[in-house]
């Protein structure tokens, strides 16, 4: 019933990010028609070459803070994939309004858009950073209620709810995947991105905030996507709630080793003092990925590879540091 | 070091309404100076008298929407108690925006107006609603991460994750209260203001939504406040996270046995069938209060003593009914 290949429209969201690039091209390469909407506030133009080139790839550039457009655009999707977000979790202290503004407030435009255009289906990029600094690691979706320590994971957890409440108050259904850090091709900010930038200016050394022993989990963008696209197909329920990440974690360290092999330099490392990087950061986002691992999906690529693999495409598109 | 005799101004938002009239002029019997917001949209100046003659008390009258003179107010305060909200869970579906306005943007106002002003202290009102339908009963602060069912929910579900991540974000402090329903002294919607209603008008029948088998959980005013003072005075993490309720709940139709018994009429009782009595209501909140009574609260009125002086403050009241 729910195939995304029956799908003949979808609405992506943040068309032009880093998911929402990748995720448009494969829906074009299921020959499914994607409407894209991006404010290119940090989407590329670059990342849609090859969607803009396909007569089933149409673009709205607009904000979505301005919601009266959208029922139009939304009219007649069979889904919508809303990825369009503030990503930007370390800098919330100096702009606290933007995370309400770019995540909660545009989640409900699209959700009113929704309601009002009879689009019934969303699937939402949500975050691992939701759970604060969760008691029990690795995390699974129904880990005790936590307790929100950044301003971009409150935002989320705004969004998550909106989208649950209306999916109870009108009907509709959604797939909530809550991400590790994604890696892979058109990756382009995050901490792998920050090294790779301080390398490129000074091959000599690398500053990393905190002491490195922090723990992160990556997970490539092509296994997100494939992870998807599963949930969607084998899940049914009116919400599904789904953590998207790899069994295990490195730490910012093994990452820093990694990357300087990749590039086969030998900088000094000059590591800070606290556990972690920046206020709001998490000393570990491990996500359980035992309930999507049910419905059939693991990943394909490790940490390490994902981080390589990043490292590679950083190296052939030096465009995306300036 | 945090005791509330210690605070000499202390900021009520929604001073008018049912529970900050009543913490209002309790604050003013201690002696604190109140200085009380409230936009009269459901708060009744009635429920000020006292408090207007009481020279520690003064008043705004304005819509937090409006936050650029709530910094100025604010100055000097050494706590915020947040209880402005729109607070009828029932209509969300029919202005699917106003519970966003007027609890989550609302909420950022005043954290910003607090962040401006150099105020650290925040007790808010939140909800037993929060926890959805939650597989735990009675259901504790950190019970399984709730899937929301309500845009009244959803709202105060934001607002909790936005207060927590001020207080992490901007060392803030805060105590989070989860209410179940309260009764007594000033309640002036709800069920149990419903049924008194129907009854004033028709004594002779009542009709009931849902099929009254619904549990309830409801909280005496007084016994609220009692709490709120406790918790705050002797627990002291950075967020602070409180169930508010009683041991035990009532069905809806114990309730209506005691509301008839205490006006003493017979009415014929219609009920409905539906287990829920309308989209979005939980068909049970229990609340564990353990934590709350590890402090050493507990409640003075039972349910059915709530339900009847409520009754009884109605039938002296009856101005309210208009």
């Amino acid at each position: 019933m729910n195939k995304t290949q029956n799908y003949s429209k979808v609405i992506v969201t943040g068309c032009a990010g880093f998911i929402g690039s990748n995720l448009t091209d494969s829906l074009l390469s299921r020959g499914i028609e994607v409407v894209g909407i991006d404010n290119f506030s940090t989407g590329r133009r670059e990342f849609l070459k090859s969607a803009l080139g396909n007569q089933k790839f149409s673009m709205h550039e607009l904000d979505l803070q301005e919601a009266e457009r959208l029922p139009t655009i939304f009219e007649d999707a069979d889904f919508v994939f809303h990825l369009a977000a503030n990503a930007d979790v370390r800098n919330g202290a100096s702009r606290p309004r933007r995370d309400l503004e770019q995540n909660t407030l545009v989640t409900h435009n699209v959700l009113e858009a929704m309601r009002l255009s009879g689009v019934t289906r969303i699937g939402f990029s949500s975050t691992g950073s939701i759970y604060g600094e969760s008691t029990i690691s690795p995390t699974p979706e129904d880990a005790p209620f936590p307790v929100q320590t950044s301003l971009y994971g409150a935002s989320k957890l705004a969004c998550e709810g909106l989208i649950q409440a209306y999916c109870e108050t009108f009907e509709m259904q959604s797939w909530i995947f809550r991400f590790v850090s994604i890696l892979g091709p058109r990756y382009s900010h995050g901490h792998v991105f920050d090294f790779y930038k301080q390398l490129e200016e000074h091959p000599d050394y690398l500053t990393v905030l905190g002491n490195g022993h922090q723990r992160k989990s990556y997970l490539h963008v092509s296994d997100c996507i494939r992870a998807i696209y599963i949930a969607i197909e084998k899940a049914d329920e009116r919400v599904n709630i789904f953590n998207l990440g790899v069994d295990g974690t490195c730490e910012v360290r093994d990452s820093v080793n990694w990357i300087c092999k990749e590039l086969e330099i030998e900088p000094r490392i000059d590591y800070g003092t606290d556990s972690r990087g920046w206020i709001g950061d998490n000393p570990l986002i491990h996500l359980a990925i035992d309930k999507i691992g049910a419905l059939g999906w693991k990943p394909e690529n490790s940490i390490k590879e994902g981080i390589e693999s990043t490292v590679e495409y950083l190296s052939k598109n030096e465009w995306l540091l300036l």
